[in-house]
């Protein structure tokens, strides 16, 4: 057996998310699939993080055995060949230690957030951001973004279906920048609560629409209370970008 | 009646072309239909280049007289509502002088190619790139690049319906950079002949591939022979960028 890691980049739009799902397809069936298609192997593909349905992944880590012998860049070609027409990329391929798990040797996780800031409708990168017409002020929302840095209690930006066993985590990053229309909110922890992400950049955007104050906030932060998100940013510009072990 | 300047971006994939077609939908055809549906007037939209099927808008710019008096701002809104699903978006709208024309008064044109270069296949850019899985010398593709820049007859690089009353042109830029696994042709020129980026491109590739030296680029073009081009880059990666007043 040997247990191969794979950088994986998937357009989420088909997708009702990464993790196997009855009632749709899901980035996990399809690389399960195109496994099975290459190796006659039924085998379980592992990853760094589980993304919701039509979040995207520009390099997911993931990893999967395989008991026939391979060569790493055999696999990541045939893999390839199998996954078409799936929007899913195998970037890269290599052989791991028998014990290295994509999520839980995973020490640090990194997302992208973004928003495309213009009056006209999204062309290209529709479902691959968030449109939002009126005027953001991306330095107000870096300067609240700041409030959320480090160890906390993240209740009120965490899902009703989160599994995680506590709601505290500390947020290693969270930064907004604006390049042209576009902008970004670049964020880094260990490990984030379900919706987290999406939970915080809905509150960055009322801060960059001038409705909420960074004093905002901090107070539904320390409300520990959902009730006092502002709102879920949609799931079309969030992108897993980074897996570190 | 009042001459509006607009700036236009489109994601060709779905359309034939800039260019009303009887046989498909056209980026023309979208924009004229959401005018008639906004003013209620037939109006013709005039573009700074008339792109293929396929090929792809940043900031095309065009024109339309409208009777009616409209606010340019209202009018852009009411045409991108209009233009809805079609991934057409109106950037910009001003009034201009009546003797301004999209096409007629346009002095510089640029435009830029996306090369994907990786082994994986495309996700999110499918349709909006090349992907070439073989490595692209990128550095030899610039240096062969400049062989084309200046005033030249580029018979080799014109394609068999170009309308264009001479094939004497002078190419002011071509320039290939690298950015990760992105090769990005720039180019720019007063005017080019119908295919001539795509046809460039299709040769700087074989440059990059080593299959051609920048010697074989310049007896092409000496050839002024359609026969001498190696190939036709495919119209996905092909985006006009600006037009110049």
């Amino acid at each position: 057996m040997t247990r191969f890691a794979l950088t994986v980049e998937y357009d989420g739009r088909p997708f009702m998310g990464w993790q196997r799902q009855r009632h749709g397809p899901s980035v996990q069936q399809a690389i399960e699939e195109a496994a099975f298609a290459v190796t006659g192997e039924v085998a379980t593909v592992h990853a760094a993080g589980r993304t919701d349905a039509g979040v995207h992944g520009l390099a997911m880590r993931a990893h999967l055995d395989v008991a026939k012998p391979f060569a790493a860049f055999r696999l990541m070609e045939a893999l390839n060949a199998r996954l078409r027409p799936a929007p899913v990329a195998i970037l890269a391929c290599n052989e791991v230690a028998d014990d290295w798990h994509a999520r839980f040797s995973c020490v640090g996780r990194s997302y992208e957030y973004r928003i495309i800031n213009r009056r006209a409708p999204l062309t290209f990168e529709r479902g691959l951001a968030w449109h939002v017409a009126r005027p953001l002020d991306a330095e107000a929302m870096h300067v609240a973004a700041q409030r959320l840095v480090g160890l906390h209690d993240f209740t009120t930006f965490r899902s009703a279906h989160c599994q995680s066993a506590s709601p505290v985590k500390t947020l290693d990053r969270l930064a907004v920048v604006r390049d042209g229309e576009r902008v970004l909110v670049r964020t880094a922890a260990r490990s984030f609560l379900h919706h987290q992400v999406r939970s915080m950049v809905g509150c960055l955007a009322q801060v960059g629409l001038g409705r909420w104050s960074a004093d905002d906030v901090t107070a539904a932060l320390e409300a520990r209370d959902r009730q006092r998100l502002a709102l879920n940013a949609p799931p079309d510009g969030l992108f897993f970008v980074a897996a570190s072990y």
